[in-house]
């Protein structure tokens, strides 16, 4: 299979793209999280998501610690060509490293953000030291 | 209502974040444009999308020349504070400027990404000089 498809990516000077990982059967959005070049080339071979963690400077393969690993069943690209957008299975129903099903758990109410959504699990039980 | 909740926003260094805009009703994800400090705070005093645009490098109440006005129903944060997700409910069934129900209209198959979704209405009418 050609690389040809990765080249139509607007990256970054940061040779970074956007992704967002939505549940494609809820269809609730999960988490937003950078990929470059080797992290989209791994999600679509993998049928697995595979990130570029900025803050540790390497690829991660989310779920690699926590087992929460996100089945990736399609790859869109926007009409700009940066924001990449992936319809996963969540494994263990929690995408947030808070032990959330969602990163988005913050909501405006009335001038202030409330975290609305329940803690499934406790980061100490997910990631183990 | 205080502006506090604004202070919240991990601002880019260009005192910009990513907003993600999806369909309240289908869940489906609409289109990621940028909002400064302005934009947000307008996006919630109206409930309507307004964005920054950085090409015009001017606020852009979406839908003020096209008319596909984005009402706002929600607004939530992720836990790094740095993306934006927006309820919404498109006018005119259009977010894409290239007449598409949504900017994510290109699907990776077998190595190449395919426009997916069908052109609804030519820009051309929906731009008038």
């Amino acid at each position: 299979m050609s690389d040809n498809w990765l080249n139509k990516i607007n990256w970054s000077d940061d040779g970074l793209v956007p992704a967002i990982a939505q549940d494609a059967q809820s269809g609730r959005v999960l988490m937003v999280a950078w990929m470059n070049r080797e992290a989209l080339k791994q999600t679509a071979e993998k049928a697995e998501a595979v990130y570029w963690s900025r803050s540790r400077k390497k690829l991660w393969h989310k779920g690699e610690e926590s087992g929460h690993i996100q089945k990736v069943s399609e790859i869109r690209l926007d009409c700009d060509q940066d924001v990449v957008l992936l319809q996963i299975e969540q494994q263990g129903g929690i995408a947030c490293h808070t032990g959330r099903a969602s990163c988005f758990y913050s909501k405006l109410e009335n001038g202030q953000w409330v975290a609305t959504d329940a803690v499934l699990k406790n980061p100490d039980e997910i990631y183990r030291k």
